[in-house]
């Protein structure tokens, strides 16, 4: 499709390119403008069916949009703007360099420009600032046909209109009609008899992410967001709710790798970015490991009387912090999907300490064999070696699943307790395991 | 509120109780009544507000359902069955015992049960599995008009009337209509002239996760499913899109950590389950880590010779094993939400490279003034640890970002070739680098 899509423009056929363009999806089309080389991008834009542009516009990426902004007539500029709603002229906003987000708030109705410079002050991350304000209003006293009438009359510029939120003079919030109520009421119905008022509403200061969560259990398509007087200021659409449970699923995923999260995709990052966001980590736990150092230098002597020990130590380490992650990164999830809560914590240990005992002493049988036949070393040391695993991977299971719970508990963030800090910890008690039991099995 | 709830019922409040719970969310009643004591469950159920009943039912885990089902007499299980999408139906039969499915197939009404069952036909994790065969359906001949006496006559049982879809006598996909899309357009016009003819739609054997990444991708409500011969079928809804999502990123993040995914929560799992789950992977990785085991007993002589290079063993592989991590965790996630590419591949080494450079540099900095300050070494003992450092993450990075990339292009899955297997692989690298480079600079 890009190809041809570049074939077409290097060889002039405008009018075959726009009629090719118009019969597809506009998140297609704005896959391969993101991909066009820069000095193209404007041209093929421009040929775009009216229709089709500021939708193909809202779907691109921020460089993308950057350099059409830039290429933009005032003229152009405006007529993309007009077509925005809110929330994505805010997230276009919120990527752009000073310089354009001046000439687009210029060219920006003045109302809207408003709105806009509302949105922008709430806190990052909050409710608030993925919202839209485009939403249905209704009043209580209005019959269902009023309501279709002004659907049909405001309809077009809003964002959903599948829910509409009834509001009394002082736009307090008091109830929610559905579009699929209303149009299996009867015509002469009042809007106060027919609402439901049990309403699942949010905060602007609210976490999007419990926004999100919140999407889920309730399985909304809008949800209505109130100030602190409780007056409905904008609503937040499913299509925003499911990006940012993406956007939480990859800042989680990225903290269990000890990374600290952002959102710029990876390959929009340079060299130095990416280096401060996983820097920190690595040294952190690189000072961690002084600890493990200080064991093995402590148990020296021991060492140099039986240099073999040296050659499990990897392995003990590696499948502890492995066990140990396990059980951390099982927890972790949980507890983000609430399936997981404190009270559990007794529960989740007796479980993973039944489990730990299957895992440890089924390990422990198959490296026993394992090094019997392919080490070929003597009885003792296997019998140390497999009784140091055992323990390490009971005490890798229990560090691993109390930590994320006791973290949660104090707020910090669970996710920070995966592998790699597990692991840091269980190193340095595997090793302390290690060689208490080598000393009391051979009496070093 | 939970307690509130058992206070009344263990007063016997019950028209308290119920007008209490008649006020509040199906999604949170159901969520009370999973923690209830098993004997007061069926108690509590029927306390509940008939209009309610059946919404809670669905909201409910599948532990609870059976408890419920084998409580009911004929006549109440019949009741909730009639309200149930078929959706919901199925997944509820997927989650039940045999004796139980049986007895629900026998009260469910014979056409459902026939959905039900081809339904059930479809391979586990395909479109065809989640789909609903509830939709609206509009032929093009009709007008606006008689679209909206349609759906009058059969929205109320619909999962949604906010996607109507054309379809030819043969039951083809022609168009998609959308509710706010009939409401803004005149009462005579035809169907055929409004409807949208450039559908984004999908296979009933197509992979869930894909159909998931579409709905995110094109902002949609709801989707058609065709058969082989592009015959409606069903659609899909986004609310199940959403849990998708959240069962795949719960997948991955489990691969990631090596356990073999499962859709059964944590708490709910019994201890051998568990052990299944986890023991191979524990097992394979520390059979892997022979290799380590056999490089050390193959430097022994010079480990014999300089016991105390043993003490930054641990801190060298969990370096290593983290910088790795950090590569192929952010990888793996670029290539699941489609921002890498396979054609992206030497973007990525090239980008890892520098950021292994300046990490490495900066690690080896921070260490070296580490050990002559705290572990008092002698400069070329720290040289070495220090240029096996740069080494270790150069090469733990390079591997932790090129595996995930190859793994998806000759079709396994990326998420597998997270922190554990770099691990593993890295351990061996980073032993390898660090005997050779004290041989060369201690003259060992």
């Amino acid at each position: 499709m890009y190809d041809k899509v570049l074939e077409l423009l290097k060889e002039k056929k405008y009018s075959e390119l726009k009629e090719m363009l118009s019969g597809m999806n506009e998140a297609d089309i704005a896959a391969i403008l993101t991909d066009v080389p820069e000095e193209t991008l404007p041209l093929l834009y421009r040929i775009l069916p009216k229709e089709l542009a500021a939708d193909v516009f809202v779907n691109m990426d921020s460089d993308a949009q950057e350099i059409l902004i830039r290429a933009f007539s005032d003229t152009e500029l405006k007529e993309v703007l007009d077509e925005l709603y809110v929330d994505d002229a805010v997230d276009i906003i919120e990527e752009m360099p000073a310089t354009v987000v001046k000439r687009i708030l210029q060219h920006t109705d003045p109302n809207i420009r408003k709105s806009i410079n509302e949105i922008l002050k709430y806190p990052e991350d909050s409710a608030g600032s993925i919202m839209t304000i485009e939403y249905v209003d209704l009043k209580t006293y209005m019959t269902v046909d009023d309501a279709f009438t002004r659907i049909r009359r405001t309809g077009v510029d809003k964002e959903t209109i599948y829910n509409c939120y009834v509001t009394d003079e002082n736009r307090k919030l008091l109830g929610v009609v559905t579009a699929k109520k209303l149009l299996l009421s009867e015509k002469n119905e009042k809007i106060a008899d027919i609402m439901e008022t049990n309403i699942i509403s949010t905060n602007t200061l609210e976490d999007q992410e419990i926004v999100a969560e919140k999407f889920q259990k309730y399985d909304l398509l809008a949800m209505p967001v109130v100030d602190q007087e409780n007056r409905l200021v904008g609503i937040i659409t499913i299509d925003d709710a499911m990006d940012v449970l993406q956007d939480e699923n990859t800042e989680d995923i990225e903290k269990m790798a000890a990374i600290t999260p952002t959102d710029k995709p990876y390959l929009k990052m340079n060299v130095f970015e990416i280096w401060k966001k996983r820097f920190p980590w690595l040294l952190l736990l690189m000072v961690s490991a002084t600890f493990t150092g200080k064991i093995i230098t402590h148990f020296e002597d021991s060492l140099q009387a039986c240099v073999i020990l040296t050659a499990f130590i990897p392995m003990l380490m590696d499948t502890g912090g492995n066990g140990g992650s396990q059980a951390s990164v099982t927890v972790i999830r949980g507890l983000s999907l609430g399936d997981i809560e404190f009270k559990d914590i007794f529960k989740v240990i007796w479980k993973e300490f039944r489990v730990s005992i299957l895992c440890g002493i089924t390990l422990a049988a198959a490296n026993f064999v394992k090094m019997m036949i392919i080490d070929r070393v003597t009885v003792p040391i296997a019998l140390t070696v497999c009784l140091t695993l055992v323990f390490t991977i009971m005490l890798a299971k229990f560090v691993g699943c109390t930590l994320p719970i006791l973290a949660k508990k104090i707020g910090f963030d669970p996710a920070v307790m995966a592998s790699p800090f597990i692991t840091t910890i269980v190193d340095a008690m595997s090793l302390l395991i290690y060689f208490n039991v080598a000393e009391a099995v051979l009496k070093l």
